[in-house]
């Protein structure tokens, strides 16, 4: 028997990225918990309002999501503990432009670059509604096919309530076969 | 150096959750793994537009969210093989009605009760745009201070390239703080 605590968000644990964007001709980066994929063809990024990265990403529709790995994680973390409205974090990373001109960061080794359809406003955030103009991957994380590979390629999550970071996992099965 | 593999969906892993709702005064269910979540208060769930479940809460602008772990992973993985347009689903679960009148499933030790606000259409899909009206908790899933314990809890998470399952691994650190 379950407990109701409220109004309170759960959906985690969710994949940690950093987003990239040109802001005043620079490139900035900010982290990202909440996110989600709308369909089959879009990707969606919540940013609270006063975000610095915001202002280059409603400028030029272009925005990277770099998913975070352990290796740099702590480089990731830092990325939410300073605003660009203060400091200027352009030259944290190496980074190559994407071909709609967003920074992809090198050391991410999946980088999604999507260019913002839509914003949808709910209080103090915005949602950029984004197609996938382009998936950067690194040669490492792809299988023979040339599909992303979650055995090699592990993605921080990211879970609000404890503000913790996890691992994913081992694989346990395949998807519409373990129920039939 | 990345290379441009094509459009391709890649935010993942994300967690898996069977959605609830009621359909002509009866529960159905359906997987889903495309979910997100837009501000402090807002949860996203993209359903293609066939599905029987988007009639009822197209209807009654309610569902709830049941978060899969691995001791139900094999009914919730069925409930994305059988279609309720064929097939009466609403014996597969024992539930509880949410307090907005959405059936909770009792095997998840995590549900979210949501209203629908707003219905975001992109190419055949209803985005449906949520509240979050409560959240229901097992108490054997919360810390002392009474949050989500994601050290006990562990979502099972989704992938769509190669369609596997994985399991929500070890806790690595804590957000804000490992960069600091």
């Amino acid at each position: 028997m379950k407990k109701n605590i409220g109004s309170v968000l759960a959906l985690y644990p969710m994949p940690l990225a950093v987003i990239g964007a040109m802001v005043n001709g620079k490139p900035n980066y900010v982290l990202v918990g909440h996110m989600g994929i709308m369909g089959h063809d879009h990707v969606m990024v919540s940013l609270a309002k006063p975000h610095y990265t915001n202002k280059g990403i409603i400028d030029n529709k272009v925005l990277s999501v770099n998913i975070v790995t352990e290796e740099w994680l702590a480089k990731a973390d830092k990325m939410g503990c300073v605003s660009g409205n203060k400091t200027d974090k352009s030259e944290t990373f190496s980074y190559t432009l994407g071909e709609k001109g967003a920074p992809l960061i090198d050391d991410a080794l999946l980088t999604i670059e999507c260019e913002v359809e839509d914003i949808y406003d709910t209080k103090g955030f915005d949602n950029f509604i984004c197609t996938i103009a382009g998936t950067y991957a690194d040669d490492s994380i792809l299988t023979d096919a040339g599909k992303i590979n979650y055995h090699i390629l592990k993605p921080v999550l990211f879970e609000m309530p404890t503000y913790e970071y996890f691992k994913t996992g081992d694989v346990i099965g395949n998807c519409m076969k373990i129920g039939k």
